[in-house]
């Protein structure tokens, strides 16, 4: 069995459902140590975080990874048991094989091999790891992040392995994620009976037209690659079920996806103004999930295409799709991110797999990006 | 102690809350049989129903009522037990002292007297009561009058003892309710996550136009002295208080008071047709809780008039507000409806009460009605 093969198989026998690590990062950390890192533990709550570094002063470029996994799930709808990895036909399966223990196994095995090969390498080589990622991803990068900005941590490059590609390995280099924005809001009527409507004051009603505003607002045309910033109204909720009541209050989440056109400041405003036009007696929490963050061209992405163009024997789709990833908290302190990892065509699903010959392949990605950015 | 104050604290003595008759009838079938009328008993699953005659053929008045009460709530909120009957400062307390416990001993004190002193009165004077007027009303009246409707019973004239009145009594007279519609109503969409919106479709997001329109309608300006036809929504669900999820379905209850502009079938055509000029895919359930019914002037109104306005002083207000009554399921068999009763303002509530003043002067009113229309 191969090394890298070897160390996710071992990170899927670790339950380490959110946000729990269940001693993945103890195990990481023994081997970084071996090979010449030092590490520290960020702990916050009941999160662990691991922070691994080789090499002194210059540039810096961080490996960002979770070691948590969504919960599996019934045990019944996976075919083998979800932290017991197996191999069919050359497909590996397990909980976290593809989102992402394979690709922080492949991170370890590819800096074992920069820093035995280059121990005298350019800048600085590190490993970010939490086990906040999928669950509140408050206690994990967040956090972290604050303790790197109140310390002046030096960070220039970042690649996170989530599993980027779609179709085959290295088909997509992501070079930007939308930001995040979230709101609770209560609209506030006078509860009445529907027999009496003069009585009362339907907050259904009054934020019917508000609603249908914001849900109908098109925000932008898309920023570069990114596509346009999208509002979303996720629940609604009134009413205790009986027909004959007007309720005194609506309840409403919204999330904005939004593009560099953008920072959440200026969406809550925006939002505010049409809530307040319509006249509505409403109250509003907001909860910024992350700003926006783009990589433009730069010896960052420059090397990500070249090194994942050798790999799948064409460029990549460079693309700014999708959710939300840690690297929302590390681009604002001022590194250029892009992420690369495997297919995650079965993440967060029963059966969740990667191919033993794409998770072989990813730690020769890694050490060539290293090569290319921290060697002459 | 007066008859009626008698009746009125025996039945409120007995705990009759919906759809528990509690041994009301039997006590009144008794009294009625006594004094010459013709009982049945008409029972529909858990609901008790007692129908009462006196005469032969010929018009036929009914008074119409129910022995059922809303249940009292807590204990500690009331002065004294709601199940104890107690008079202070020349007011009767109790639950459904005002609705309408004490309306119906006044019926039926008036109905002893009435054949006693006219043995012999022109056409027929009958009494109703159902044990589920404040429940579902699905046992009571409304199986009831498919009962008459399937027999040919003939009605011409009923009185409805609801409180109808507002400050003092006899200064309303009640001559039509509003009809009421409830619909549930499902939008489909197809659920998704917020950061991939053009793989799913948002049934909030779809549905909010069309219940802004269904909202915002102006439905007509009133029938006579009905108030205008109005919409209200009671109810909106959808989500499941992730805010990073695109729901698959929107859950809306609404209900339509209408005045006799409309018929509860056009109303549904009218919805629908907004429903799908929208574009949405929908299933909705219809429950028809009653046309509306009006009662033009005639020999009932008139009576009801002029009786009202000997006992009050002045002539009484002519409404058609409020909610629904069991007048809904009998006005539909051809006979013209009002409602004359106590005053309305503690009814559902705590510490229901009613004057003493009132509630013996209720048994005249009644006696008085039938006076005017079954002798010559
Ligand atoms: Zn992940
Ligand atoms: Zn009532």
């Amino acid at each position: 069995m191969s090394e890298v093969l070897d160390l996710t198989r071992a990170l899927i026998e670790q339950r380490s459902v959110t946000p729990d690590d269940a001693g993945c990062q103890a195990l990481i950390r023994t081997r970084l140590e071996r090979a010449g890192f030092e590490c520290e533990q960020l702990p916050f709550g009941e999160v662990d975080n691991l922070w691994a570094v080789h090499g002194s002063d210059g540039p810096t470029l961080v490996l960002l990874g979770h070691t948590d996994v969504v919960p599996p799930g019934p045990r019944e709808a996976w075919a083998s048991d979800p932290f017991v990895p197996e191999i069919r036909d050359g497909v590996l399966y397990g909980r976290g094989a593809a989102d992402m223990k394979g690709s922080v196994a492949a991170f370890v095995v590819a800096l074992e091999r920069f820093v035995a090969a280059h121990p005298e390498h350019r800048g600085r080589v590190a490993l970010l790891l939490t086990s906040d990622e999928e669950g509140d991803a408050i206690d994990g990068v967040r956090k972290v992040a604050e303790v790197f900005r109140a310390r002046g941590e030096r960070l220039d490059w970042c690649i996170t392995g989530e599993p980027s590609s779609t179709a085959e390995l290295g088909d997509l280099l992501r070079v930007g994620r939308r930001g995040t924005l979230s709101a609770t809001l209560t609209v506030r009527g006078i509860q009445g009976h529907v027999a009496y409507p003069d009585k009362a004051r339907n907050p259904i009603h009054q934020a019917l037209p508000a609603l249908a505003e914001l849900a109908a607002r098109r925000w932008d045309e898309g920023y570069e690659s990114f596509p346009p910033t999208s509002l979303q109204i996720s629940n609604v909720h009134a009413g205790t079920g009986a027909n004959n009541v007007i309720p005194g209050e609506l309840q409403v989440l919204f999330n904005l996806r939004f593009n560099p056109n953008w920072q959440a400041a200026q969406l809550e405003a925006e939002c505010e103004t049409v809530l307040r036009r319509h006249g509505l007696e409403y109250a509003v929490h907001w909860h910024r999930g992350g700003e926006p963050f783009y990589t433009p061209e730069g010896p960052l992405r420059a090397a990500a295409r070249d090194v994942l163009a050798r790999f799948a024997g064409r460029p990549p789709e460079e693309s700014t799709g999708g959710g939300t990833s840690d690297a929302r908290f590390i681009a604002p302190l001022g590194a250029q991110c892009v992420e690369i990892g495997p297919v995650n065509a079965s993440i967060h699903k029963v059966d969740e797999h990667v191919s033993v010959a794409d998770l072989e392949a990813l730690p020769d990605v890694y050490l060539a990006m290293m090569e290319r950015l921290l060697t002459d």
